[in-house]
């Protein structure tokens, strides 16, 4: 028997304070993919928490990387503390100059953003920043999915699932895709009707909106910040 | 301002070969609960890759664990190696016998079974291997999510999400569980219609089932080890 070399090469992004269903989600999909390899790309060497506590380990460090085929950008909180790193921007800028495929989950976006990748772009991102996609210079997209040529954007957090279901399909066919579905379970059957804001009781959206709101705060400063720097 | 100490004990079993969204799917729900700590045991103090090579840490080992309140046992194919492993069965056995839940996702169900622990009850578990829950003394039940009593069994894989959603609100109240499900946008969109075996493309359901079927044979043959020895 023989069989072929891995032909895609799949990287993600780790870093400290990621939401870890952002990396884990697309991660169970993606790592199922035929002919594809997916390489966890620290910020740092070590081991990271994620914004609850989870311990994950990269594969490598960002200058390890190769060229990659796709890059997958997690969000989660520890997404602020990247919006100035130069050396993350420049790597993302870098690697989606030549990434067959670049694909955000939730406020990951928001690093593209800061990276001018949004630029004149249809884009998503979780729902609490939704309106900030405009200071990167997108069009905000209320879907949970949302394809831009080479872009694809999960909306916030579990929506990474949905996308990266999405992406195997683009990449290696939709019986592809309906494999790892079936491998993975994924029929889903949420217990409750609560998973968007249109959906949520008001008085859960409220608290909820109420619990992030300074968190909101500083990621609209970031965008104000961005926006006041863009070319005209 | 005071705040109430943590007054649940949530804690998650880590092993070589986890499927890591077994983990990582409930830890996304778990972890946001109120008043609440989630500590993830290992079965070794170091840093293990899950059955597609993610790398996961633990925060302990399992005899640092004092007495659980909420005791989370998730599947994948390293499963299969504990079958036997006195420690772990013995700890399982333990923590259950004080727990005020059990919950299983996936084949961690067979991993309760190999403890002696579903004698009895109504559960569920991978698709895959539904069809071996009687072998262990139980009732297979067909859904995603069974409750018996102190026992939350999760279907397969993605179902952790959804049984850690009902297990929020049955521990912290609907709205706690409403709150969590918003935060983390579990408003799922399935682009196929694949993940039951009802579901799934004749073609797709082969295909799996062909690519699985070692692994199932000797996950057979362990249960059919279990069931020979029981006490009739």
């Amino acid at each position: 028997m023989t069989s072929e070399p891995p032909t895609l090469k799949i990287g993600s992004l780790l870093y400290e304070g990621v939401d870890q269903i952002d990396l884990t989600g697309p991660f169970e999909v993606l790592s199922r993919l035929p002919d594809a390899s997916l390489t966890i790309y620290g910020v740092e060497r070590g081991t990271v928490r994620d914004v609850n506590g989870l311990r994950l380990a990269p594969d490598a460090v960002l200058e390890d990387a190769p060229q990659l085929d796709v890059l997958h950008v997690p969000g989660g909180s520890g997404q602020e503390a990247l919006m100035g790193d130069a050396r993350v921007l420049g790597w993302l800028r870098r690697q989606a100059e030549g990434a067959r495929c670049i694909f955000s989950v939730c406020t990951g976006a928001l690093l593209l953003g800061a990276a001018g990748l949004l630029e004149g772009r249809r884009a998503t991102t979780y729902w609490a920043v939704h309106h900030l996609l405009p200071l990167y210079g997108a069009e905000a997209v209320d879907a949970r999915v949302v394809a831009d040529g080479r872009f694809l954007f999960a909306a916030g957090v579990t929506a990474g699932i949905d996308g990266a279901l999405r992406l195997a399909a683009d990449l290696r066919g939709v019986e592809a895709a309906q494999r790892i579905q079936l491998e993975i379970a994924y029929a889903p059957e949420p217990p409750f009707l609560s998973g968007r804001p249109d959906q949520a009781p008001p008085a859960v959206l409220e608290k909820v909106k109420a619990s992030i709101a300074e968190r909101t705060a500083r990621r609209a400063a970031a965008a104000e910040q961005y926006a006041a720097a863009r070319p005209r």
